[in-house]
């Protein structure tokens, strides 16, 4: 329940966007109706994010909107879901303003029409401490069709959806720690993510496993490895890579930590069957996005990286890789 | 997406709390996988409490559990829902240790017990500011049965579950402002809600209007009356009132204001046709529960309450009942 000086804020600015589901009352009732379609059951994912810590703060709030949407679409696109709906709580402070409050829904509504989603329910609340924002996504599956983390096998080959590390490259440039060209295409990378929905739903049926690279590859990988009981391998060198990224790998060689470690990558991560990996190359070239095989899966633990030479490289956060 | 330290403390505390139910994944994958029975919706609802704002921060953590999840379920109640399963979103401080977070965790499975729920998901970060703790609830409905606010009609009568008041005059005592024989029940009222599922559910097809009583029975009447286009009409004798309640105002004649704006009931309001009244009475005997006739719906606006000679009772915190 939102306390009753935050009634007019919703309706200002949060019940237009919830106007085109009748089954969210025009948020006005105590909670929302969904029914996934026939033959589809739900899929919810949901994640906080706070000033100062998930993100600097002083960014444009339309940016913030997106942002926040967009690492929930990613889980959905993880799970092979059709996004469809989500909820919004937000704590903010007394000093925040309308004004900021009208951007950030405004990068709400811009998104909802990209992506084919409504707002259906929502908290709003004051805070004496930081904004505090959580976004519960609703996206739906064919019942039994979510794609999941522990189903690799041995055997399976290992993809990645799009580029690796421009995001956590893209931070070290914003920091001014990283000066290549193509840094601004970088930064674009790490402040608003591409969710791969279409994706997602292409590789239903199709992978063992899969999720996406928000924690960095070797980390998500590591998930996907720890919960399947399985040994994931990585030739550094099939990775994939922007034309930026290998820029500043030539400045650098070292960074091929941060490309390996860095997160919010926000590609997919996912293993299939060798005998699939015909069907990925024809999927690449109809979704228009490269998908790379970078390695395999085999009996034991854990995430190694080898180089062209068969070395394994040492990863000073390999222990990320274990969990 | 956790931060990579959070994992353990999930692993530890939140995913026993998921093991009942297949669809979370043990809380190791993106997200999680929820279908409404066959011929039965989903009903939605989210809260979001701070720290300091929306309670004191140094209760027992299990108390915060259980009241943060039966604020959910009291949502739940007002929409004719029967409660299925919640995700979790919690932002601590990170002076928050392990013993704080058994303990909530504690609270969370008890209820978990007693209510029929369970945990399908969530997020946990740190924060530099309060505690802040969100509940998604998910409860179910036959398709089209939901409760809803917005159907209160002309010649309605309105109900009221259980005793009004209790709640806010605990809160009273609890600050030391109100000494009255049986505080300590009062007390407790405002600790813990009691969320009306039985009643709730027992409504579909019953009434044309409810909500549950957060803000006080004039603000969610109000509610009610506002979306239905309303006029509702309180007798202000017919409030139900426990006895505690009667000795408070029995002290303070003008506590009456504190009892019928205070909020934090929990109870539900609802309206039905006047042909419904003797079906409730059968109804309160089956759930042993109090429902009690408090006044009616007519043409018109607002919530208006009237003492027993027909005079208009002037409500300082009115303005309330008119958003």
């Amino acid at each position: 329940m939102a306390p009753a000086g935050e009634f007019g804020r919703i309706a200002t600015y949060f019940a237009p966007l919830a106007a085109g589901y009748p089954g969210a009352f025009g948020l006005r009732d105590d909670a929302a109706v969904l029914a996934p379609s026939d033959g589809a059951e739900l899929v919810v994912t949901t994640d906080t994010i706070v000033a100062g810590v998930h993100y600097l703060g002083d960014e444009p709030p339309g940016l913030i909107a997106a942002k926040l949407l967009r690492v929930s679409l990613s889980d959905l696109a993880a799970m092979g879901a059709a996004p469809r709906a989500y909820t919004l709580n937000i704590a903010l402070p007394s000093a925040v303003d309308d004004t900021w409050v009208a951007a950030f829904a405004a990068g709400l509504a811009a998104d909802q029409d990209r992506y084919g989603i409504v707002l259906i329910g929502g908290d709003s609340v004051t805070t004496p401490g930081p904004t505090t924002l959580t976004v519960t996504g609703f996206g739906e599956v064919p019942v039994g069709g979510a794609l999941r983390r522990d189903g690799a096998k041995p055997g399976d080959v290992i993809f990645v959806s799009g580029t690796i590390g421009d995001a956590a490259l893209g931070l070290l440039a914003a920091r001014g720690r990283l000066a290549v060209p193509g840094a601004a295409a970088l930064m674009d990378r790490y402040r608003l993510p591409l969710p791969r929905l279409d994706l997602g739903q292409n590789l239903r049926g199709l992978v063992h496993a899969a999720t996406d690279i928000s924690d960095g590859l070797v980390a998500d990988l590591g998930h996907i490895a720890a919960v399947s009981r399985v040994a994931a391998r990585i030739d550094v060198e099939a990775v994939p890579l922007s034309v930026a990224a290998r820029a500043a790998l030539a400045t650098d060689a070292r960074l091929i930590e941060t490309i390996l470690t860095g997160g919010d990558d926000y590609e997919l991560v996912f293993t299939v069957p060798r005998s699939s990996a015909k069907r990925l190359a024809a999927l690449a070239d109809e979704i228009d996005l490269p998908l790379t095989a970078i390695g395999d899966i085999q009996e034991g633990a854990g995430v190694m990286v080898f180089d062209a030479a068969g070395a394994a490289l040492p990863l000073s956060r390999a222990g990320y890789a274990h969990g």
